[in-house]
């Protein structure tokens, strides 16, 4: 074992004692990347498999954080202990959000079973990025009993964020067209729970009945299915925080009874094992690594001596790779 | 040879003689992906390489179509043939895309020297689709002197566009703040010429002046470097036209002079291998041959036997595969 692995593994099992600087530490080492990090993914992934993933998602300025922060305390209250994990987009706003993040930590700073945590999205232009789902899995080894990833409603974060989540809330707010956005950007298919906030503003009960008549128009559930409700709630005054915390436990109640918990963590398995073979095929091509007969390769392509796909075939083939290591650790 | 095969080669056969119709079949057919189609896109890759392919990218109402088709015009009248690719979101927008091809179509219908094509972007979120790689390497294939890849301003073709293409031209058009837009959005980047379209407009001088400055913030380029000019175009009235001719025309000169054009070529090949690549693997992966093996492997990650980091490299590495086929063909 390398020094580096023996660094990770300490840092591994302060955070499972529930410290949370080492939590922070070990999300950091694996934000940054440094070599050897595969040997405690890996290790993170058997430990894991306790907490609840919640995905919360919704446009700017749907109230989000706050609403994370009350759900959070009213999670808290019921003897549970939560951490959140909330995706900046890697542009300016950045500055904002961190802001934000450390006006929400002062919210919590007495409290021991709350952790927060921002990630930037870069790289993955807008998505759920490698480092968040690798802090998913800091906290999930780390035993909290949930873990809300809070992602901006942009792009294709809201559809990925899904590909981790056990639970997907999608946030609306009334007026300014945001309950056709939600519509619109494909939100309906992935959305669990719709909440709707800010549900003191005049047009509250409108945004709140055009979701429901969207839900109508696809349909009762099957028998036995999930009825995706639509809550309304105002994060400062506390309105409908108890029912969405009601409506988190029963849909988890519902997966694991009708099976569908099952279901989504094999989901969960394949997006995440596709999309690590993906990296690995990048790096192998891409990478310092990949060397003379990729370059090779590449100009006969270029010089139209070989056609792409039989390259590309024969590189995902014969490039000469690490050892595999599928051996079953029961 | 398979009949498929067959199809395929007849078609191309034709298409190389000039024949629109047999050009415009094998574009569909390929769009439409149906089963051997990879012989078919090996014997294009070896076939190509006289185009020069040209992407113009711009935001919506930047006038690109008006603008790609007197440049086309332009270009006839110096005695060279030009193919246009237009891809469109493939939104409820496309109607109005096809209509608009239809009217471009007809602006040409009587030269048997300018091809016009629509491409829909489904399946790549906004991107440059892998049907758009394809049409272009068809119509390369086929001896067309000019390809035009014309994309609409969203996400990430702007950016994707440099990868297929030679030169890129990027379309701004006065107010709106869509200069702004240009800078922001990382076009500044990628443009080798720019263009204030619709430069009849009052602000017209104001937006190419501010693309200047930009481009002058960048600094000087280097010595035997190219610099980025700034064109003013009024496609209605040809204002401009033939300086674009001529600017395209100067910047594939210096590329071939100054070796530009080989590593472009060369960056190219390495993109396209990449893409296919990675389009492989997550065939196999998730495919309906990738079969009873790989699903073991997905329960075994969700059951927490196996980390996903293991299972992409062993599935990487190990999952049957057809034969090699890196043989030259020279």
């Amino acid at each position: 074992m390398s020094a580096t692995d023996e660094r990770y593994q300490r840092l591994l099992a302060r955070a499972r004692e529930g410290e949370v600087p080492a939590t922070s530490q070990l999300i950091s080492a694996l934000e940054s990347r440094r070599a050897g990090t595969e040997a405690i993914l890996g290790d993170l992934h058997r430990a894991g498999g306790h907490a609840e993933i919640v995905g919360i998602t919704g446009s700017p300025g749907s109230g989000k954080s706050t609403l994370v922060s009350a759900l959070a305390r009213e999670l808290r209250g019921r003897g549970e202990t939560v951490a959140i994990v909330a995706v900046d987009p890697s542009s300016a706003l950045s500055g904002g959000a961190i802001l934000g993040d450390r006006i929400r930590m002062q919210d919590h700073v007495l409290d021991v079973g709350i952790f927060v945590r921002s990630m930037s999205t870069r790289g993955s232009l807008g998505g759920v990025s490698r480092a968040t789902v690798d802090a998913v899995a800091v906290l999930d080894a780390a035993g909290w009993d949930h873990v809300i990833v809070e992602t901006v409603g942009v792009g294709q974060a809201e559809v990925e964020i899904m590909r981790i989540a056990h639970t997907t809330v999608v946030v609306s707010v009334p007026g300014a067209g945001d309950d056709v956005q939600a519509i619109k950007a494909g939100l309906m298919e992935i959305a669990d729970l719709h909440v709707v906030n800010k549900a003191d503003r005049p047009d509250a009960n409108k945004t709140a009945a055009e979701l429901l008549a969207m839900l109508t128009l696809a349909g009762p559930p099957a028998a036995g299915g999930w009825a995706v409700p639509v809550l309304s709630t105002a994060s400062l005054d506390g309105t409908g925080i108890l029912e969405l915390a009601d409506a988190l436990a029963a849909h988890l109640a519902w997966m694991t009874a009708s099976g569908e918990r099952e279901r989504r963590e094999l989901k969960m398995a394949a997006a995440r094992i596709h999309s690590i073979a993906r990296d690995l095929i990048v790096e192998r091509l891409a990478g310092p690594s990949a060397g003379a007969a990729v370059d090779q390769v590449v100009r006969d392509v270029a010089a139209r001596r070989l056609d792409p796909h039989s390259a590309a075939r024969a590189l995902v083939d014969n490039h000469p790779v690490p050892e595999p290591q599928l051996e079953k650790i029961a």
